[in-house]
């Protein structure tokens, strides 16, 4: 998973991921109106305008980004009707030659993190295998400590799968647990080191592990000094964008070949059409709305571009 | 909802909450056979049988318990089938006049923990409230700070609804991160302070916050010191049973009334069939297979009490 995630940032030239994170505000009017015409004011509605919307944004931009991120929560809010458009997003992503990415953030015991594994690798019942989830890779929460991140390791083994461990967030209170100093050094700096131990194992051809690290973009020194002490941990870098994080803050974030990281942005490319004055302003929108997104992704690049270069 | 949750406590005379945590091999030979008919050996074969076997549960159980915490994860592994069979076993619950504890563990930035937050009274389309996960209250993960509790407090507020933050979980690892010295102190005791802070505004008529916390069982002294330092807040107690803390080690964990805990059973309620030889060896085992379950919460009943008396 992690080389063919090098593969295709070299590819597309491109570190950038879309966050697939819809909310009924962002979806065009056409869309709305045709969901709520079939299906009524319901979560049914809600579901089926948000695979219409991420469909039209990944065929606008697939050729363009090495991989998608859908935010699990935007889709569980709306129940089983949501979730099987998360579910939908994730294998019309994957037609599409895109790594999918579930921002998941599970964390529990290992029996009950055992069962969230499924997402890496799906289920078995009675000897019949099946794959429901279908991403590529996972966020996961430390919290629990090792033995609630084996079942997690366990499955990127055997199924070439990848996760992504929280160590520093992008949220300002953040720092209320993550910077607190503990035996000299901050909590997010120990998580850092387990991170490095549960990733030893499974080192891909380009040097780095399956198990990588959620590394925000808007705390800038940090990102920089985490790359220097975890050289073979990819990064999933959220906060760029509108979160505040801009390509500038990203120096450092990569290797020397401009690698290392991955960096998400949600609301910058979905939403990027009620940005364009032209497009909003519209009354007779229609599919090209994901042209903007188009756009976005294409700027994001050459923004991150000149981060990646050092 | 922490009221309600004290009456029905006071009501059944007892602390312990059943942990519905199915999985395929807990089932009687009776409803799988009748589920794998229907369904074959497939996700909805997986879904139903859990209900099936939930309500079984719940109706041998629902006059001696306050309440039952079904572990969303056990579901989330089959897929939409899976949730649907959560979605009806909260209901189904909910109609006994149980109160229900989601242990969903979720976790985000502010603008995801808002999305999340729909488990706690649900989501608005265009104007339309659908209430759909139903829980009473859920558990979440604090690692992202206050601006990632938020929202789960405002519904608390908002829809008289509870969260239980993790604190100090019950399995081995845990200590890596939750016990490390931070400023003088493991760093649970700062999270229990953000939880004491977070919780402040939100105390009930009997004296506890909407806002509790996750304290295992497993940890014996830490559990005691912390009903004393935390005097307001409510807390959730896995790691009895099959995880190994009895009802001697949680003496100190509540209060002088007898309150101020509930005590997770998992697999020690809903699989106690299995270790009952004459059930276990019943090759026409039917829905009387729940007459253990009952007779294990009567016997933790009477091990709980022994702990609530002091």
């Amino acid at each position: 998973m992690i080389d063919l995630l090098i593969e295709k940032i070299k590819k597309t030239e491109n570190p950038a991921v879309a966050g697939l994170d819809p909310v009924i505000e962002m979806i065009p009017a056409y869309i709305k109106k045709q969901m709520f015409e079939i299906y009524g004011k319901t979560p049914e509605a809600a579901g089926a305008m948000f695979t219409e919307f991420n469909k039209a944004i990944i065929d606008a931009i697939y050729d363009l980004v090495p991989a998608v991120k859908p935010q699990i929560a935007m889709y569980e809010c709306f129940g089983l009707a949501g979730l099987a458009s998360y579910i939908d997003t994730v294998e019309y992503a994957k037609q599409k030659g895109l790594i999918v990415i579930g921002d998941i953030k599970r964390g529990d015991i290992a029996s009950t993190a055992e069962a969230y594994s499924a997402h890496l690798g799906g289920s078995i019942i009675e000897g019949e295998s099946y794959d429901i989830w279908k991403e590529d890779a996972i966020t996961i929460n430390p919290y629990f400590g090792t033995d609630g991140i084996a079942p997690f390791v366990d499955r990127c083994k055997k199924h070439d799968k990848g996760v992504f461990v929280l160590i520093r967030t992008s949220n300002k209170s953040s720092c209320e647990l993550q910077d607190i100093i503990a035996e000299g050094q901050p909590l997010y700096l120990h998580v850092a080191a387990l991170v490095k131990k549960w990733g030893g194992d499974l080192i891909g051809e380009q040097g780095y592990s399956r198990i990588g690290a959620v590394v925000g973009a808007t705390h800038k020194e940090q990102g920089i000094a985490l790359r220097k002490q975890l050289p073979q941990t990819f990064f999933l870098v959220p906060g760029y964008g509108a979160q505040g994080g801009i390509g500038a803050d990203l120096k450092g974030y990569f290797d020397k070949d401009g690698l290392g990281s991955i960096v998400n942005s949600s609301r910058g490319i979905i939403a990027a059409w009620q940005k364009d004055k032209e497009l909003a302003a519209d009354p007779d929108l229609g599919p090209e709305f994901a042209e903007a997104s188009r756009k976005a992704v294409i700027a994001m690049r050459r923004d991150l571009q000149f981060a990646m270069e050092g």
